[in-house]
C-alpha cells in the first residue's frame, strides 16, 4: 500500500471535566467545569494552538438516564447548549472549525438551517453540522411524543430534513447583496431563490432570512453506524465519527463507505473518517498506564454495573454478585449485536464483572508515551482505517495541553500534521470542496 | 407628582445599519453590516462603555415582506439569527444584558428553556428572553402551515409556552450541583425535578439538562399591545417595549399595565415600562433636523408606497397619484385601528401622500441636541409614561457613540442614569428579585 501524501485532520471532543466518566473526580480535572465558559473557552484555544480541525460537541435533547444514583456520579447530567457554546466560542478563535451537534427528530429545518447559517457567518466560515437522529425514549417525552421514532421514520425524516437544510442554505446567489448605496438597491431580486419544499415530513416554502453562509453550505458531519445510517454518510456526510476500536473493523468501514460514496458518484476524498480515541499520554508507558488506572479506578461500583445494564440489557441483574467473579450466564443477544460483542468480549478474555465494565467505560485508550501515542495514529492512518481522529481528552483542562505540546509536534515532525492552517474555513481545513449554489449554477431555461 | 428617585433603564437595538430604515444608504452607515459580526461587537461595546442595561434584537423566522422591489431597498431581509448572535456577543462583552426575541408560535419550549438558560450560565446571568407571538403567514409557511394561527389560539399557546419554559428553568435547585471528590458524588438526586407537564398544546415531561440559571429565571420580556398581549404582560412581564409616539397615551398606558400587575399581586415596580425611541442628535436643533431629513431623503418612493400600503392595506394604490398631492378618498378602517389612525393623521396634519410615508418611516424620532434628547427622556421619565427606552439608533456604528459620548453624560449629570453598572447580572441592572424555585420552595409534604 502506497504510503499516503495527505495529513491527519484532528477533531477536538468538548465535554465538561473530560471524556472519561470518571474525569471530574480526578484532581487534575475541573469538577465544575459544566458552567464555566472561561473553561472552555481555554479548550478551544489550546485546540487551535494545536491546529486542530475542529472543535466537536455531541447532544441529547434530554436528561438521559433515569437511573439517578448512577447518572448523579457523572457530570453529564447538564451541560452548555451546542449552538449556544459553539457561538460563545467563535467570537474568542480564529480558525478552528466549530462542529455542534443538532437532532433532526426533534428540530425544524427552517430554525436549524438558520441558525448553522448564523454560526457560519459569525465564525467567517467554521460552521459544520453533526446530523443525527434521536434514540432515546426521554427525548420524545420532551416533544410531546410518547416514544420516540421508529429507526425507519427517523432515519426518513433525516433524509428530508437533510435536503430541506441544504435547500435553504442556497436561497441567496452568493453575491445577491450588491448593496449600491447611489441606486438604493440593497440586493438583487433575481438573485433570491425560494426553495417551495413539499414533503412527507416537511412543509417549507423559504427562503432563509440570512445570506449564502461564507462556507456554501456549513460541512456536513454524520455518525450513523446502522445500515440506513451508512447509507445517509455516504450520500451527504463529509466527516464521519466512526467508533471502532479495532483496527480490521475500522479498515473494512472505511472502504465499505469510499465505496458508497464512490458508487454515489462522490469522489471519496471528500468524505473524512475519524474514529474516536482516548489519549493517555506520560513520559513512560508505565507511567501512562498508571494514570489510566488512577481513572478507572474512579468509578464507582454503581455506574459501573449501570454501564453494564445500558449495555447488556435491564434483564441482567449483577447487584447479588460478586464484582470479582465472572459474569452469570447469560442468554446471548441478537447476533452482531451490542450485548452479543460484550459477551463474547468477557468470554474471550475471561473478564470479571469488575474488569468488562472497566473495559466499557475506558471507551478506545491509547495508552503510552507521545511517540506511541503518534505511532498507534501513523499505523491507522497509514493502513487506511482512517483519515484522522475525533480526539476525547480523558480529563480537562490538562490533557489536551499535553496533546499539543507533546504529540502535535511529533506528528508535524513526521509530515503528518499541519505545521499551520493554510486556509481560514473548516473546508479548507479539511480539503473539501465549497458547494455550488443549486439554483445559480442551473443553466437557463 | 413627586420626583422619582429611581433612574432610567436603557436598551441597545441592534440592526444592521441601524433602525432607519434607509440608514444603509447614508454615507455615515455600514452598508455591509449584516454579515460582519466585529461591527456588532463594536456596538455592543459602545452600550457597555454607556452602561445600557441590555442589547435588544427582534426577530421574524421569516424572510418577511413579497413585495420584492421594496424589500430589495432595505437592508432588512437577513440578518443573524438572535440566539447564536447573543451567544457570540456574550463572549466579548461583560455587564451587559443580552435580550433576544424567539417566537412561541414555532418553536418547541425545550429549545428554549435550554437556549436560554445556557446563554445565561454563558453570560453568567444576563440573559433575557422577549416572548413573542408569530403574525405572519410568512412564518407558518416555513413551518408546515397554511397560514398564521389566529390571534387567540397564538395567546394561549404563548401563555402554555411560557409556563412549561419557567417550569424547565427550575429543574434543578441552585444548590443542586455539590461535585464532592471525595464520595463520588456529582449531584444531590434529590434537588432534581421532573415537570411532567400535560397541557393543552404541550406535554414535556423534564428535566432540563441544564443547570438552573444563574438569575434562576432568564428575564423575561414582552412587547403585547392588544388586550391578550396586555394581560399577557400583566402577568409575566418583567420589562416590556412599547411603541407610543405621544406622552398622554405612553402615561395611560403605563398606569394600566401598572395596575393590572398590582391587581394580580405584583410589585408594579418590577415591570419596566421602555418605549422605543430614534434619537437624532447633533450641536444644535437645526443640524439635527438637517440630519433627520437626509435619512428621510433616502427612502425611495417605492419603499415608501410600501410602508403605506402595509399600513393603511392593499386595497389602496396610490401609484398612479401625485406623491406631493392629498391621498384619494380612502374608505375608513375599523374604528381605533391603525389604517383609522393614520387616515386621521394625514387628515389632521393635512399630509400629502409623502410627507404620509415619511411620518411613518420616521418612527418616534427625538431631534435635537444632546440636552434637547435628555430633556425629552426626563419628561416622559417624571411624567411616569416610562421607566426608561429601548433606544433605536438610526445608523450603526456612529450613532450609539454619539449617544454615549454626549446624551449619556448629561443624564448622568441630572442623576438620571447610572455612573457605573452596580451589580453584574441583568436582574440587578434592572432592580428584578431573583425569582424563586417553585420546587424547592415547597412546604414538605
Amino acid at each position: 500500500m502506497t504510503r499516503r501524501t495527505d495529513q491527519l485532520k484532528l477533531g477536538a471532543f468538548l465535554a465538561n471535566s473530560g471524556h472519561h466518566v470518571a474525569a471530574w473526580r480526578h484532581p487534575l480535572a475541573q469538577a465544575d467545569a459544566s458552567q464555566d465558559f472561561e473553561h472552555f473557552k481555554a479548550i478551544a484555544r489550546s485546540a487551535e494552538r494545536g491546529k486542530f480541525d475542529a472543535l466537536f460537541i455531541a447532544d441529547v435533547v434530554a436528561l438521559w438516564g433515569h437511573h439517578l444514583d448512577a447518572l448523579s456520579r457523572t457530570a453529564r447530567a447538564e451541560h452548555f447548549e451546542p449552538l449556544t457554546l459553539m457561538s460563545a466560542l467563535a467570537a474568542v478563535t480564529e480558525r478552528i472549525g466549530l462542529i455542534a451537534t443538532a437532532t433532526t427528530s426533534y428540530n425544524e429545518p427552517y430554525h436549524i438551517a438558520r441558525k448553522f447559517a448564523s454560526l457560519d457567518h459569525l465564525s467567517k466560515g467554521r460552521a459544520a453540522w453533526n446530523l443525527v437522529t434521536s434514540v432515546v425514549a426521554d427525548e420524545a417525552w420532551n416533544f410531546g411524543r410518547e416514544q420516540h421514532i421508529d429507526h425507519t421514520d427517523r432515519y426518513q425524516r433525516a433524509e428530508e430534513f437533510h435536503d430541506v437544510v441544504k435547500g435553504l442554505w442556497d436561497s441567496w446567489d452568493d453575491d445577491a447583496f450588491v448593496r449600491d448605496k447611489a441606486s438604493g438597491r440593497y440586493f438583487d431580486p433575481d438573485k433570491l431563490h425560494t426553495l417551495n419544499h413539499k414533503g412527507a415530513h416537511f412543509s417549507v416554502r423559504g427562503p432563509l432570512n440570512v445570506a449564502r453562509p461564507p462556507q456554501g453550505h456549513p460541512v456536513l458531519v454524520q455518525a450513523g453506524a446502522s445500515e440506513a445510517g451508512k447509507a445517509l454518510a455516504a450520500r451527504v456526510a463529509e466527516v464521519i465519527f466512526a467508533a471502532h476500536h479495532e483496527l480490521p473493523a475500522a479498515q473494512a468501514f472505511y472502504q465499505d463507505i469510499k465505496q458508497r460514496a464512490a458508487a454515489l458518484g462522490r469522489d471519496p476524498e471528500h468524505i473524512k473518517i475519524l474514529p474516536g480515541v482516548t489519549p493517555f499520554i506520560a513520559d513512560t508507558r508505565e507511567q501512562a498506564q498508571q494514570l489510566f488506572e488512577q481513572f478507572q479506578a474512579l468509578i464507582d461500583p454503581v455506574l459501573g454495573l449501570r454501564l453494564l445494564a445500558d449495555t447488556l440489557g435491564e434483564d441482567i441483574d449483577l447487584s447479588g454478585h460478586d464484582l470479582d467473579g465472572p459474569l452469570p450466564d447469560t442468554p446471548p443477544g441478537q447476533r452482531g449485536s451490542r450485548r452479543d460483542q460484550v459477551l463474547q468480549l468477557a468470554r474471550r478474555d475471561n473478564l470479571s464483572i469488575r474488569q468488562l465494565y472497566l473495559r466499557l467505560a475506558g471507551g478506545n485508550p491509547v495508552i503510552g508515551t507521545p511517540s506511541d501515542i503518534a505511532d498507534s495514529f501513523e499505523q491507522w492512518f497509514q493502513a487506511r482505517a482512517c483519515d484522522g481522529f475525533n480526539v476525547f481528552f480523558p480529563y480537562f483542562p490538562g490533557a489536551i495541553d499535553t496533546f499539543v505540546d507533546q504529540v502535535i509536534p511529533v506528528l508535524q515532525q513526521r509530515g503528518l500534521f499541519r505545521l499551520d492552517y493554510a486556509g481560514s474555513t473548516l473546508r479548507e481545513h479539511l480539503g473539501l470542496p465549497r458547494p455550488a449554489n443549486r439554483f445559480s449554477t442551473r443553466a437557463p431555461a
